[in-house]
């Protein structure tokens, strides 16, 4: 039994998972995790965060690496500060405390300790409290990693997208749609996709206009710009295809037919996103040279506390970090669209 | 017994269907629908084309009219030329009859012998041969019509989408988002959701820029443009709201929480409206004095003929022109979105 349960436990991968921000959901979403019998079945968790949050009897992830044959289930890594605290509202403490948590969860990531660092929501506010002006968690990944270019991948069911532009006016982004930044973000998110176990990820990139111009008819960005940038990537030895028609290319991701789309503007990601999420997106961040993912959602002050949360956002974003986003994918080889099954989406008018 | 199917000829609607193109798939589709038993028990098919389509035993319109408890279940209203015709390639003989079979099924609407009017399709080729260089048939309607302005509302599921551009370049859709034209279309929607029995239609308005611009923090048009076109609505009496972010609306439509969404541009519409017809769109065409629904594919020369082609999408058409756009709205109050059951979408991060 004890042998069985030693195998168990090295056949798990272990995944780093950080509290947040003490005063929202993320802690009671940990208990909720490490006391789903199914999930430590799966992976091993090791839990950042205070150590007054650990429940009893959980050891350390020091004392399990020192162990040969150890059979935990889940481990915590205990960092500073501490997990009492008011809930639902942003305080210099916890964002110190999630700070700290957040700072040994990437070292651990960084120095291959865990297979995937998956990160419980944080405050803004918060960290700004306790001297981090930042915008979030991904800029101090980044920061940390010296990494180039972060850009979050999200995942809702099959449909795995990156966005060209995020925040600006369409306006604006009408001006982002260049043949550099495209290619750029096509190796980004090509060699991200390849880390997740795909031998050739086949990428699509939406076009811009109706129809994708429909050969220069409405607009002239695919032409000048995202048509070149495809042959880029195609000569640089990308499995690259587009631009396709907008309206089409989700529905073909969301059956399947693309590794990953590149979408040129907020909501022409979103959009398709929010609509195949059924409330649970995970998003992947790419550019840091470990994996880690989160849920979508935030700290949700209003309801921290009082065993209201739903965890089925982080259990399934610990899941994506121990399956890969593309479950079943390693190996899989690249494919012209055209060998592939299913309706061919571009063929249904929009009138 | 003769009684009972005399009552049952008597509640069902009446439709008109034409044939479309005799070359395309449209004569065997609605030979598909007239042998199907649970559709002949809820709607009289009223089939517009050349005689010797019809098949035996079929009266005419005109006798059942004339008639006092007719029973059929399906009646032919014979129109000129023939369906005995080479399959799949464009013709003016072809187009000339599909043009009569459009012409007697719109009188047919416009005189209130049926209750709607559902087109097969036709080829825009075969048509310009026949001599009308025309965009389709909602050109042909609209013209004989004399309205003023037709445009169609998409439907896919819960999803009612009106657009307020369509076939233009993005850059150029940003400079037609004007507070008078978002006013007229969303008065036309309005009336057309009326027409089909919702009291107070729930309008919503979707944003141009990211989360609807973040007052004015990603572009201008929503304070510019589109809240005050929203407010003159308001003050015209209409239930509107908006405008709502661009990732938000769509999710929240096919939650059941808008009769009808205006989206600003062509991929804003047909992305979710792709994403959510599932192969089966239904368009309905505002603007006439009478209603006319049709399915949102064509002619599909490629198979016409073989028994291949799927009459999901035209049965659709015909169900939806019998039940209405919103079945069960008659009737339906308009109510504010606070008062709405579900999750708010608008609360689902972009990260």
């Amino acid at each position: 039994m004890e042998h069985d349960s030693a195998q168990l436990a090295d056949a798990r991968p272990r995944i780093a998972l950080t509290v947040g921000d003490p005063a929202g959901i993320g802690p009671e979403l940990v208990q909720v995790l490490l006391g789903e019998k199914a999930l430590g079945q799966e992976v091993q968790l090791v839990v950042v965060g205070p150590e007054d949050l650990k429940p009893a009897g959980l050891r350390s992830l020091d004392e399990a690496e020192s162990e040969v044959g150890g059979s935990a289930t889940h481990l915590w890594c205990a960092t500073e500060g501490s997990g009492r605290v008011a809930m639902g509202r942003a305080q210099a403490d916890c964002g110190r405390t999630a700070l700290a948590a957040l700072r040994r969860g990437a070292e651990l990531a960084q120095d291959g300790r865990v297979r995937a660092l998956v990160t419980a929501p944080v405050c803004k506010e918060a960290l700004h409290l306790a001297g981090e002006k930042v915008e979030g968690q991904t800029e101090l990944l980044g920061r940390w990693a010296a990494a180039e270019a972060c850009e979050m991948v999200a995942v809702a069911g099959n449909l795995r997208v990156m966005l060209l532009t995020r925040h600006l006016s369409l306006r604006e982004a009408l001006e982002g749609v260049r043949r550099a930044d495209i290619l750029e973000r096509l190796q980004l998110f090509d060699s991200t996709l390849r880390a997740e176990g795909i031998r050739s990820p086949r990428l699509a990139v939406a076009g811009l206009n109706p129809h994708a111009g429909e050969g220069g008819l409405f607009g002239s960005e695919e032409l000048e710009q995202i048509e070149p940038a495809v042959a880029d990537a195609r000569a640089a030895g990308l499995s690259v295809w587009g631009p396709i028609s907008p309206d089409s290319v989700f529905l073909e991701a969301a059956r399947g037919q693309w590794d990953g789309v590149l979408a040129l503007y907020h909501d022409q990601g979103f959009i398709p996103l929010k609509l195949l999420s059924e409330g649970c997106g995970v998003t992947l961040l790419a550019g840091l040279p470990y994996r880690r993912l989160s849920p979508v959602h935030g700290t949700a002050f209003d309801i921290a506390g009082r065993g209201q949360a739903d965890a089925t956002n982080l259990r399934a974003a610990v899941l994506m970090a121990a399956r890969g986003v593309i479950p079943g994918a390693a190996g899989q080889e690249g494919a012209p669209p055209a060998a592939l099954k299913g309706v061919d989406c571009r063929s249904l008018p929009c009138t």
